[in-house]
């Protein structure tokens, strides 16, 4: 029983997630949900990510996080429309929260729209957002195991970008395994290596979301 | 609806940790809940303690992953009880799948048992295993602004263990403010910092160990 709610559940998000991924469509709009374990830089990756676009593109930001606003704080210099979602203790973001927010949006001159959700590596893999892309931040210091201990979020995942390379090596990290990880779990997955902090590391990233809103813009 | 279903799941779920608690306290075991982020260094930490007490009290382990017995295969070498639970894709470890890897377990001869949780900083807090006691493992790479944005986890430890203390300078991090944040969010709990990798900076989680398993013998 608790499985057939379960199903429910998830069939009426995913339905949402339809509708809000026509609405982008409808508006050529790039969606990106970034998803990671907590702590893994998603705010920082945002921070230089919209220090480098939003001057050139209409971008906005949706903020999610059980409590406090401290994300979202640290983005509001941009002076770009940012929606924060208090879950409230809840574990991820779903499509209805997504297609309330929207409604606060001017849909009609965005470019890029970054949806930060809840630092977490399980449950977010199983809600549809509407998302253009998902990409998945993943920190050399959790370790080279995290792609078959984690499969379902890796495997969902458009892009992984793996941060923090500057702490590789005091981590013990060898990033050629770390990307072998990945690859065993998800082959198609694109992977890239950055420092979230350091913006010169972030071309490869750059380009990317700019290849994407170039295919979405020509359609 | 949703809230009522969660609701009476959660409300069995805590009648059969009452049941665990009851068991695990006639048999004075001491029953530890590590919890953590993905990667913040649970098994590591479980490695070189069990390494510590192994041969001096009777330990054992229930290792709680989504996919994969990796972790387990890493504590294998201590020949000790060690239960592998997969959720396949569940976010948390609940009472009944401990109840079920206990009737594995040699109760009568046990003094502590190491409940390893699911990588996940959201959703293992609001299910109670039975424990004496819960830990929760927070990784210096993690950021200091952690406790508050995952206040729900927080509040719920007994002992918070600050690790990866050699990355410190690297992630920009002052252990006073770290402290000063998860004392504001709860400030019953115990907080020591470590480096789990080295044995050397265990000891007051080794005492911290013997110390409440001396006070449940002597119930």
């Amino acid at each position: 029983m608790k499985i057939t709610v379960l199903k429910n559940v998830m069939c009426k998000n995913n339905a949402v997630g339809e509708d809000n991924r026509q609405q982008f469509k409808d508006h050529k709009i790039l969606t990106l949900n970034l998803l990671s374990s907590p702590g893994a830089g998603k705010t920082t990756l945002l921070e230089k990510t919209l220090q480098l676009l939003h001057k050139k593109y209409k971008t906005a930001v949706i903020e999610g996080d059980l409590y406090t606003s401290r994300d979202a704080e640290r983005l509001a210099r941009f002076d770009i429309p940012l929606i924060q979602i208090n879950t409230e203790g809840g574990c991820h973001l779903d499509a209805r929260m997504i297609a309330t927010a929207m409604e606060g949006l001017p849909l009609n001159s965005l470019d890029v729209l970054f949806i930060e959700n809840v630092g977490n590596l399980v449950c977010p893999s199983s809600f549809d957002l509407g998302e253009s892309k998902r990409v998945l931040l993943y920190s050399v210091t959790e370790g080279e195991d995290k792609p078959s201990k984690y499969a379902t979020m890796f495997q969902a995942a458009d892009l992984v970008l793996i941060n923090k390379t500057d702490l590789a090596r005091a981590c013990g990290i060898d990033l050629q395994v770390m990307k072998q990880e990945i690859t065993k779990i998800n082959p198609r997955a694109k992977i890239y290596t950055l420092c979230a902090k350091d913006e010169l590391t972030l071309s490869s990233w750059i380009s990317w979301i700019e290849e994407n809103l170039n295919e979405i813009k020509s359609r």
